[in-house]
């Protein structure tokens, strides 16, 4: 979405415009979008339509369930997303969430979605996005490493026309490689030949020429054809293996697996039924809620997490910024409406997103497409899809999944900065096990490092006529104990005459009360052994907080030069400072002139 | 502890004088100390006898389960405990946690006391104790404000007379209120008087002039007897109500109530049962941890926060230090000792600790005394303690916690950091629901201010010929998007002609990889609108990141002025800075000049 790149713009535009994303790219939208648009969302349709069917059973729902999740969720997201890339729809993970939560019951899963969609939105008009400023960038690189591997792994079975292989990822690895004699050949060559022509549609989309303006006609017009022939490879490649399977069938034999037939109709637009029928009576609304229990808090946070961990993670890729509490709000309004077409809990799919970006969209109204494709599907053209090969799909995935394994990342973070490794590795490695652990443990771990680095700051300490102490950065309260630690340790190890301890607080831009607590502990500790604690360079808010306590002893300088005269004034008489408070900056106090 | 608050000293020390603190005090024990801990300890073996009677009713145990709770605890923290004040012994809270885990069964409750142990333990060694650095001074004051409140008021059922009140605070605000025409009118007036009596020796004990040595020999005699009677207040007390209350039963009638026949005898030493033998076969290990579930982490953690957070409030109120490892190691230490007395879990008791501190105890030695009146009481002193009235007990608590009550903090906080005020209410309300509640959430509120601090740090812009900006202190992870929209807004919203930009980081003293990225995000943005980004005033270690990272377009000078001399010139050039790299500080790069 190139508005999104004019990070300038968006201050000077009313409320609606930031509120309502597709008014920042439908005036400027042209017909060279439109295409790439309709190609990435007819492919990105092509790809969740037996994905929703095969999730939907993961989630423990009937088959059309998967459809059903499918299109509101896109038609949401292009009126409200900031993401281009971004599909909202059925995942792997929120399917898993939803089968733990729901006891195999269609009006407990839609009443699941529009409970989490309503949390959501209550989370965005809250602005609780700043929350996901928390997931740093070694979190980020090593998700998408990791799914990038899980997700191709995933689809290995099918290129292989393998069934009933488990979903754990370990599980998966070792049923796979058991099992690989029981390959379909027919699978395997379609599955192999549909990979190696996207990989070399792929190559050739970058390695060609840019067309100068001065070449004949005839080499501009084969220069569309190959470019249009690149950026549509996913629909071409469904496409004639589609055909390909369809003659095998005319033909009366049927070497490939394919995606099978798939119930027709539409759901029905109603509220989400609030209590449910069973034999023994109905269940009311309070007790379907505490059957969910903690599902109404992992759903809805799991389901933002995927989002914008997906959403961030192609914005970085793509040059975009998204806008964290915008996608909490389009997620929430997903999801309500979602639950009124009869949808499971819907979340960012980071495959069918990766397949989106590759297939060059250019505004979220690829979805459009997209939900318009799984409506007619419903509707219709179930017949249709019965000849997809399930192997062109898994190459279409994968092709679209490997490119976001990023290597590089960690000789990178070993050259630049050793330590956010540590988020990485936890987060690439916990992902093998589970996703949502991955990236709860990564964000823990680097939530960790950021907290040690604020309660053990970097404090400068020079030892001559007086103790320097120059802490490095702002004291906020968990740091105070460490720099009354360093300080006595200084001052107190020092030979016999009493010093004075000068504490340079250029760098300090805030501190709050535990930390004034903690300097007048200090400022009574050193007193009681004979020595003087001088402040300089306070900023002026510090200062203010400061002079409000009316600490017992307090003594600054607006200068360190000050400072460290009236330090060595305090050393040449031989005695402490007197223990009185001097307001008064760049003066010397009464005490050290007497 | 008179020698914690040497904290030079430490250092000097070997590694066993930190992990037996008893070494750093027990060289320098005089007899006055020996007269104030003798004094302490035995007002404390008089407190905990009745309460842990009671507490261990509330843990759902027989009730001598309370008194093998009540002597470890302190035999282990007088060798190991860096806190004079506190002891550790069964609590309210504690208690309340056993009796939802261990299914009123001893042997789950011990085998808990030795699991909760070694948890304890594992994170003493793990140096965990930095996370104790966490607990801000607003949480502190809100906590022992709220507790000093709870546990008065708990004590008022009991100068009362009245019996059969419940545990939480409002409904024992409303039964009490109720209730208040039940009052027994011999426990009220013993109570009162009592409560009384306490206060005016306090009182006296502050008003005390100093005995000046030139007094004669009479006036320093009684100046001692009334220094004597007014700090042992708590034990005379209890002595005196005893008396009353046993002449009364000489006299044939009771109108007191009495604390009651305790059951005599010490439990076994042995290892905690690792199986339950029950009627239907028994229970082995595995199924006893799973039982316990949740338990296993809450009573662990419940124990350290409680300990640590008064050993904190004392610590800060007496003006010494604790080493919250060697905190963590005695509450473990207690634990896994006491599990093998038939102990159950316990934890630092708030009413115990401020009777411990208000009798003036020196050193932990005072626990020995304690201990050591909890073991005979057990053998043989049951008897005496029968008399000892409630209402008495109840006086010596109130008095105790009632000075912990801190009104002024609310004025201070209001004038120094008004935003301190929130965790300080927060935890001070919800601490009156349940104290755990009111801790975590202070700690959570505390956290996510802290936290937000970081994600929007403050940042100078002023604008000129060049657009300065200067963020006031290290940039973490979650800051970086701030100071994106921060520096593209002012660049992109300015007047026509491109600008150079510069940051200044001489308040930054480390960054991330995330922040990195960050940079070569905006380096990249800028760039692409035209305008240069000029960096300057680079720590050492901030500059080794950048360039390892070997950013795209990066350039630096050491000071301010040579980067706004550089920004001028690429201003007064008409174009933006080429985007080469140019790692030659204080040195014009040559694309400039030409």
């Amino acid at each position: 979405m190139p508005g999104a790149r004019d990070c300038g713009r968006s201050c000077r535009c009313p409320e609606v415009r930031r509120r309502l994303p597709v008014l920042r790219w439908l005036p400027r939208y042209s017909l060279a979008w439109l295409q790439l648009d309709l190609m990435a969302g007819l492919v990105v349709g092509l790809t969740v339509v037996p994905q929703a069917l095969a999730y939907a059973e993961v989630a423990g729902l009937p088959p059309q369930y998967g459809l059903y999740s499918s299109f509101m969720g896109c038609f949401v997201y292009c009126f409200l997303g900031t993401a281009k890339d971004v599909t909202l729809g059925p995942t792997a993970i929120m399917s898993l969430l939803v089968s733990s939560y729901t006891f195999h019951e269609p009006v407990y899963a839609v009443l699941l979605t529009f409970l989490s969609g309503c949390i959501q939105l209550a989370m965005g008009l809250l602005h609780l996005g700043v929350l996901l400023d928390f997931i740093s960038c070694p979190v980020i690189k090593g998700f998408t490493s990791a799914a990038s591997i899980t997700i191709s792994f995933n689809q290995v079975k099918n290129i292989l026309g393998l069934q009933g292989i488990p979903r754990q990822f370990f599980l998966q690895v070792y049923e796979t490689l058991r099992r690989i004699r029981e390959t379909r050949a027919g699978d395997a060559v379609l599955g192999l030949s549909c990979l190696a022509a996207l990989a070399g549609l792929r190559a050739m989309k970058s390695h060609l020429p840019r067309a100068a303006s001065a070449d004949p006609l005839a080499a501009r017009v084969s220069y569309m054809i190959v470019w249009t022939t690149a950026t549509a490879r996913n629909a071409l490649v469904v496409l004639f293996a589609g055909l390909v399977a369809y003659s095998f069938q005319v033909m009366g034999s049927q070497p490939l697996t394919l995606t099978g037939s798939v119930p027709q109709g539409l759901p029905p637009f109603r509220l989400p039924r609030f209590s449910l029928a069973a034999p023994n009576g109905t269940i009311p609304f309070e007790t379907m809620v505490e059957d969910m229990g903690v599902g109404l808090a992992m759903v809805p946070l799991m389901g933002l997490l995927e989002t914008v961990v997906i959403a961030k993670a192609f914005a970085s890729q793509n040059n975009y910024r998204i806008d964290p509490n915008q996608e909490l709000l389009a997620m929430g309004f997903a999801n309500i409406l979602g639950s009124f077409v009869s949808s499971y809990p819907i979340t960012g799919s980071f495959g069918r997103t990766a397949v989106n970006a590759q297939s060059g969209v250019c505004t979220p109204a690829g979805g459009l497409v997209t939900g318009a494709l799984v409506l007619l599907s419903l509707a219709y053209l179930t017949s249709l899809f019965y000849y997809i090969p399930k192997a062109a799909l898994a190459a279409v995935i994968i092709s679209a999944v490997v490119p976001m394994f990023d290597a590089g990342i960690f000789r990178t973070l070993w050259r630049v900065k050793r330590l956010d490794l540590v988020p990485l590795c936890v987060t690439f490695l916990l992902c093998f096990w589970e996703v949502q652990y991955g990236i709860l443990a990564g964000m823990l771990v680097s939530g960790i490092l950021l907290l040690y680095s604020i309660a053990r700051p970097s404090i400068k300490v020079s030892e001559g006529d007086v103790l320097l102490v120059q802490p490095g950065s702002s004291l906020h309260f968990p740091a105070i104990r460490c720099l009354q630690d360093i300080i006595c340790s200084h001052a107190l190890a020092a030979p016999s005459p009493p010093r004075s301890i000068i504490l340079d607080c250029c760098h300090i831009s805030s501190i709050d009360y535990t930390v004034v607590v903690g300097l007048a502990e200090l400022l009574q500790d050193l007193h009681n052994h004979g020595l003087s604690l001088i402040f300089c360079s306070l900023q002026d808010p510090v200062l203010q907080v400061l002079l409000s306590a009316d600490l017992e002893g307090f003594q600054h300088f607006s200068r360190r030069e000050e400072a460290e005269q009236a330090g060595a004034v305090a050393l040449g008489g031989g005695r402490a400072a007197p223990f009185t408070s001097s307001s008064q900056s760049s003066v010397l106090p009464t005490g050290f002139i007497q």
